[in-house]
């Protein structure tokens, strides 16, 4: 099994680096959460008081952090762990952040002797937690194999996308047409609510015909169509719509730097950006069904 | 099995009556152009010097018409058909017209001692030819039941959506969120292009993600990603470009009507009109594509 | 001075008689609720117990209804006016109504030896009452020509937009336009307060720039900005936003006729139906500015 | 007069420098391209060899620089003229960058004792040669004082946004809002001719109507309209759609970062970024309207 060190114990680095535990492998845990640290150690991780020491003697380094800052700094910034990995550690970087920053890294990396790819994931905290994740990853082919057997402790598919920063492309880009899924089942949805039909009867005839998406298939944002889904528990839980919005801006970003149109991408960015303004940021994303449904004002 | 009159020849009405004939009905058939009627008259269908004799000793009378005022004047207007077809008769019309004709042309039926059930297709010419076509049923139980067997000499997926009006209102939702699905997959694909990934690749990664939709799954927008879709074949054949320009007309009048918000379909519908005054009316409707991928101006 | 008959006496029609009468013309008026009309006799005007006994005599018969069906079945329908006007009437109807009905009647009356006009009016209640009304004409020269001395007690901008309809057709084009000057100027300010601009300045500097419109000069949406404005009294009185969404469902209908891309207005025409159907309908459409502001919410 | 410092001389320094020196003013210029020095010191301007000498000795020093990155290097990069300029030296910087960076370089050179203000111009190149640009102007209200009869030198309309940052946000906020007046009045126009009417026609009704804005006033899309404009000049000169878009690019960062909602601009983003393309990147922004005329296509 593999030496590695976790760097970001949240939400998601948490429960993925107690899944890599689960598998055997020598993992040691850096957080500046003291909490995050102490709840991987009960499980069996080892710690360290600094990151510059916890990746000593790793064949494997993962950071799992908030944005693209945080990835830049503990890399490269002052004393950063490029001064202090090996040469040949295969640094696994599963952060959402832009391409551009994660080629950067890669090449500084590079320079260096060490290997590097992009993989940031999508499935959310459950699929963290059940150790089903999807990892997009973005690299040479060869470090891209020998990341496999140790994403696939933490995940159940596994692309490969391209080259380094094409894992956040291919990322952006499906979240992007996710957002565009969602907003327009969601109208396609209430117009025929609107018109007298009933939902269940509309999301199955969508389903089973050329209006067939993920939306309808396994999280359908009207309530009460759908079991164990957010639109059947008030929009709880789920994907929160501010998470969507950082996307969204992420592949507006992206669009912008290879001057991409994508007006249906904008329309949703403008969409979520209203709802979430009337204060619905933390509710699932399939909540934007309501910006629709005026039936509780009628 | 059952005597039937089928009114209306066209690309599509021609192999559906056709498929009747293979299922052993007695047909007899109508079309104002000679040619269509010696064409099915030659595979054992009966033909009538006009409409209201063509309904004579009919159980079942189908319609396949252009657009709502055809059907209008077929079954209300002058001598039309409620003065000719016997009482019991069941109406099935198959043209995709708006929700408001279908319910004012089966509320006159019945009133009349018909019976009327609205049943647009989607599928298109080849599934007409194959006999695979989906049908969205509005109507009566009763009715729909009486309708399947017939039906299902044309069709594979039959659904009923509701009461009279509901099989056009569930059809041009799902037309609407598919003309969504389409352009919001052809920019995906292309910002995925526009930054150097493979669209194959970005295309099976998308399909297996959340951003999977039934354009990815069937009919990829993409040239060379798919065999045999209008993508790899010139954009020619499939659905024209100048049909959803229809269908989406439909949609923005049943929004209108119904005080619905779609700005996604809105948006879908300009750009379809954008692409068709831009020369493309006859092409495919994933022609759409092109619309965003500006390599070739480069 | 002419003799004149005037049809349909609401918030719009009721201030244009009296400005008729104002102007010593002989008036008679027709509506169906008894105290619009006894308010005008009061003031001089003669009535009539029918709509066809109102016209006797007339040389100018002038309409101003709310929709389509009313113009049509006064006009067209059953024992309908032109059976009763004097050959070389001048029929000035003032409705907002879709271009094509215009066209019918137009053709209608002229086969009946009528003249017709579509006038239909800007300016709202305020202009109404005040004879400031903007009115805009479609019809051959003469007959403009001859309803010039007419509407000018009535209105104060008197445009040839071109033959019949195309009065229709210009206003509901200025419309289309005002919607998206009032949405785009109003997310244009939000963005200015929200990265710390005073509205006020943001306002005045885009007023004296390219950014200079219709809403920057007399409507301004910010509340607080420009005194006596809707936006400045809890966005009451003023154009409601159902009225506008009534106005952008005519333009949506008027591009699909003639293919015309319009998305700005087609999204126009999406944030207003969401903001009315967040219960804003009644109020002045200059409140979509409130879409926008979320500081409310933060 | 002063001793100014003044760095970039393109399409739009060189003009605005020429302009100082008409004023009398004592002008020491700066740029990589010796044929752009040569012809201002041809002029009576003194040039230097370096960033670094040129500003020795200059109370006020003006920069017209094409983007944030050759701003940040001038004034904060190795041997940045921070380290070079005299206290008190006031700087005013031209250039269209975001607000970010204006206020970053404005509090680096405030803690050197040095005053800055951000001063974005519009009125293109045609208005920096004749003297009058829009100067639009954030920094301290002594600092604008101190700055006003040096740019009206350059220019016209001399306005005070707000704090430093504020004239790059007023000036991105107005240009939003004319790429959204110039779509808007293009869709309008064109459906107005899609219906019979005259452009002309219906331009002047809408100008003199609640449809009036900027581009109907100075700068109308429809060929032969207006003359001396670029729509009647095949949409040459003018301001670039490549411009229009890096601005919109612009407003979109803006907005993200302020958490903005802005779908018509957002909308006008994407029609930009097509429009250019299909290989309009260098024509005039007004040639939109061809996005829309589809007539050649007929």
């Amino acid at each position: 099994m593999a030496t590695i060190t976790f760097i970001g114990l949240g939400n998601m680095g948490g429960p993925m680096a107690s899944n890599l535990l689960k598998a055997d492998h020598d993992v040691c845990v850096f957080d500046l959460n003291p909490a995050a640290v102490k709840e991987l150690t009960g499980q069996g991780a080892r710690s360290a008081d600094s990151l510059q020491s916890a990746v000593k003697g790793s064949d494997v380094v993962i950071s799992m952090l908030p944005a693209s800052k945080h990835v830049k700094s503990v890399y490269l910034g002052e004393d950063g762990l490029v001064h202090h990995m090996a040469k040949n550690t295969l640094v696994i970087d599963s952060s959402t952040i832009d391409a551009d920053t994660a080629k950067a890294v890669g090449s500084a990396l590079a320079d260096a002797g060490m290997r590097f790819i992009d993989a940031p994931v999508s499935g959310g905290v459950g699929g963290a937690k059940a150790g089903t994740l999807t990892f997009i990853v973005g690299g040479e082919h060869a470090d891209f194999a020998a990341a496999q057997p140790i994403l696939s402790a933490m995940g159940q598919n596994i692309f490969h996308a391209g080259g380094v920063g094409a894992g956040q492309i291919a990322k952006i880009c499906n979240n992007m047409l996710l957002s565009v899924l969602m907003v327009g089942t969601s109208e396609a949805l209430q117009m025929a609510i609107d018109n007298g039909l009933d939902p269940a009867v509309a999301s199955d005839i969508m389903l089973q015909s050329s209006g067939c998406n993920w939306t309808l298939q396994k999280y359908n944002p009207c309530p009460g169509v759908m079991e164990g889904v957010p639109s059947s528990n008030g929009y709880q839980g789920g994907f929160m719509v501010d998470l969507m919005k950082k996307d969204l801006g992420l592949a507006m970003d992206t669009a912008k730097h290879s001057g991409s149109a994508t007006p249906m991408g904008a329309l949703a960015q403008s969409l979520y950006t209203l709802h979430s303004g009337q204060g619905n940021g933390k509710r699932d994303f399939s909540s934007i069904f309501e910006l629709f449904n005026h039936t509780k004002e009628d």
